[in-house]
């Protein structure tokens, strides 16, 4: 960590502060430059982050060299983390494809879709029974009703369930339901529910909040694997921008940055990311070009009748094509689908 | 609400939408423009945002007429809500002053600062006894032992508390010890909370997330208006932005554009808007000037060795120095303090 | 247009707006509703653009129906633009690669890149002579020398001259040199500019400014065309964001987006978008793949001592083995290289 | 200047650096770390911004300490700057009132405004005669003949005149008419016409950009300063965020921080940022608290009947009621109006 003093700072400040950092166990260095002293501090910077040396009124600013996250990084683990789910794995040579319903509406519309995925390939059965809506006057989700519908499907297709949870209070009762625990978006800070999903021994996909850096994304994660749940699945879907012809802004380079930055998968959630249906599936195919290990695409029986995100819903019949599309292009990028 | 339809839609489009529109109780007007036809649906707009007409392929846009809140408009409710906190009000002619720590560190230094907050002339003490941090290696809080030590400097002091809660299943015990009962941004779209202080009677504070609009900022406060709580406090806190030399961006405009909209109070919290402790009078000073009914202030015995949010926390001279200025400013602008 | 009454707006305020819109030549619906009035106008919306309704007590606001651009839309032409320069075409079945140094720095190292990129089967070379750079103390160009390199370099690989005028009054000189020009994202809502490129007649580069909607990237298009110039090629470059591990955000979904809103050919640079060279190719590829018509690369023939830009120029090797990758990806999405 | 290397990176990578860095003059400091060796560099730190360290593939991050602008900073100049324009004075107690219609439209309309802004206390007419508007079919000024009506008007009332350049071209015209030549938002990049007023002799408003940084602000001011143009005022106007209910975000921290950071003086222009007329008082009166030189405020004599910004312009009465406060303000801010 380097701590750059301000112009005119005097010697008793420099012999102030490094007496501070000595004290944490730190090494010292000091420069003195024609305009600024600067102080060097080598040894475990986490130390430091609780040291308001910021605070102090000699400090012009602190320079972090080290990264706020230590388990998720790279520099930790060399090789890409594998996340096994059932007899599917996210993170492989195989592209991983979770599609669905924004939320679980009826069983049979359920069924429909899930079947549909199923035979177009995919692994993954995607949709919500506990929904996050900006409005109280929206569609809230089928509660426990819905997982049930979504462990129905799974015995009749083989497909694995992520499905989101919102409540700390029915963690016990997703996870009876579930095989990858969803963490929306407006929920990635929401550090009490981090904790909790941390403590289970399940998958967890974890989405990119709204205005999340990629370092954020990484340090919420760095809260799962801190509690010992090693299974951390993250997902791009979107960052809030000043654009308004699209629901929010792709952020597709987040994809080759994650992955030099940290071990774990990258998949990409197009569909929230534009909120329209006839740019998901180009985002779809760029997604797997730029490296995702996966997708969540939303699909619906009828996207006209959907009580939530139609607009930006695929049909069955558009996600077929896609499909076929996606097949062809894994190949080219070395992968499978 | 107006729907736009696409250019080249046929008069088997126009007549399909209008019938659903009418099915829902809605009175239809179309108008055939040169280049597009428009229908116009007149009734309880709320009825029609379950309705996915936007994943019409007919259909280009919906615009919508009505504002998606109504418990917290204006429209709803002409005159200023005043909000009673014992014997404070919030929202009337007396200007709100909130200070403290960011964080109860400890019980000492928690006297230490309701003291001088109590001499200054504020009515309300703030400090976290449970913190969201970025990063789970941060200092996260004392928890309930934190909040006894609020609830001690309230007796030793007259200061009303305001503090965190972040997990429902704390409700009880937060709202054991709390006068007003805060939300943090990161949390204003968790609406399993908003929901949960939402059955509470207790005034609630609920800050304004990093990248939600004023419309959301609202939609949240009626989550809880709607659960039958009507003692919504309001917090501006500073909007996440490209701009780097400031933490977040302090959007003072919201202030008047809320009372516009809406009859709740609003107050500002310049401290984690700005991110500097330079900057906290000045961003104070022009909250008051913009209209706000109060202030959330961090003030901590000893910024230099405060655990959390040293750099932005203002010293107990300064504090003092700012309350003599807005003192004389309340005056100017018809108010007190 | 949709004009939207304020609750409470009278009889009076109703007749009065309605005589204004019919004076314009506008055909007037009005509708009641419950709770507020609205009126529709038909006819051609951009004559109330210069109207300033809005400013009208009784009214809350309006909803234009209409695109704010005309020449550049989709409407207006339905087939892809294709832009011809020379034996190669822009917006066809061929993408077109533009690569070359961000800034000409000297006359071999240009040439020197000019060949592998003819090698590596580019079909332009793009190189800037005057330079936008935020501090007056950085490098700003060769000026017209450096224009005397590129045609040089086009003459020795027949290449075609994609280069950036920043001045009007260079207007002419540029023109003289280059093949395609380019109008740099700083510059995109320089209107001044556009009108005098509008007035050549050669293919224009335009470049989406930092903090521009894709709607307001058309506008800017729409200003060139209207001066008689239909040669624009649209330039997607990375917006502004709060992510600030890649330099800009690239926002891919504008390519697909772009396309349905206008006819006029789309190519993606994400060397500026990203900043960082590891991103650029899987940039490229994704870029492809959503369907952009062409990129826009830098490529210095050793970046560790370019200029300018370093950090997100590709090595010759780096960018033979992108083009290799390219082609068969190319191929699969029914492109050519 | 901080040169952060990647985790294992070579004792001949360190060499090699360290060798470069001081052919440049710099002393070098080298810290092996635990994880991370860094190279601290002093001196000149202007000379490293030209030489591409980062392009290195040891380097991790380059961190710089000095700021990237000089004439425009503090350091240089420790007292405020005082701008004369005749006999008022930018940047000194009296604050500066510039008032006017966003565009001039005719004589007539133009001199009512002048005499009200005049009677109101203000001393400057603002008023452009060129305008950049994002569409083309938009009205665009009434170029010299604007200049001669803004002429008249400073005959008959004595207001000294406040209008922009936007083309080069025009800079001697502009410079005959204007006593501040003001430079918009969306030139503040244009640094092809930052150089141009940098050569005249005549005081410059600077808009910051939409999305323009502070220090990217002040990086463009210091454009107009290196030629020799010390007469640089500073203008806040709102940055472009998500929040779609105001036009664009006022960014009031940007005064206190500014002022810090530089000695050029600070005014703010509340109604672009904001975009609607009942927003503008408050802010006007809050940017005078947050520390402003001065404010720029759009009047009209009829906002209902403006070619442009008419929903932002005050009507004369608004105005007359606003001084009337902004004087008591003033007052108690120990400044005058």
């Amino acid at each position: 960590m380097i701590i750059v003093l301000k112009q005119g700072a005097k010697q008793s400040d420099i012999d102030h502060i490094s007496e501070k950092l000595r004290e944490m166990g730190l090494k010292v260095h000091v420069s003195e430059g024609e305009e600024r002293t600067i102080i060097g501090a080598i040894g475990d910077e986490r130390i430091l982050r609780e040291t308001p040396l910021e605070a102090d009124p000699a400090v012009e600013k602190i320079l972090p060299i080290l990264k706020p996250f230590k388990l998720a990084s790279r520099d930790f683990r060399r090789e890409n983390s594998r996340i096994r789910v059932g007899e599917q794995v996210v993170g492989d040579k195989k592209i991983a494809i979770m599609a669905g319903p924004c939320t679980v509406e009826s069983r049979e519309g359920l069924l429909t879709v899930a079947k549909a995925v199923r035979k177009a390939g995919g692994g993954f059965l995607r949709g919500g029974a506990f929904k996050p809506r900006s409005s109280p006057y929206s569609f809230q989700g089928l509660g426990e009703e819905g997982l049930k519908y979504l462990a129905e499907a799974r015995e009749e297709t083989g497909l694995k369930v992520v499905t989101e949870l919102m409540d700390p209070r029915d963690a016990e009762m997703v996870f009876n339901y579930a095989d990858i625990i969803q963490i929306g978006a407006r929920n990635m800070s929401n550090f009490t529910l981090l904790k909790e999903v941390g403590k289970l021994r399940k998958p967890v996909l974890l989405k990119r909040g709204l205005s999340a850096t990629v370092k954020e994304l990484l340090m919420s994660a760095e809260y799962i694997l801190d509690e010992g749940n090693h299974e951390v699945i993250l997902c791009e879907r979107g960052i809030r921008t000043f654009e308004n012809d699209t629901r929010n802004t792709l952020d597709l380079s987040a994809v080759p940055l994650i992955k030099g930055m940290s071990h774990l998968p990258v998949i990409v959630d197009p569909s929230h990311a534009v909120g329209r249906s006839d740019l998901v599936p180009p985002m779809c195919m760029a997604a797997v070009t730029a490296g995702a290990d996966g997708l969540l695409v939303e699909v619906h029986e009828n996207p006209q009748e959907a009580f939530c995100d139609g607009p930006q819903s695929l049909t069955i019949e558009v996600f077929n094509d896609l499909m076929t599309r996606l097949r062809t292009l894994a190949e080219v990028m070395g992968r499978t689908l």
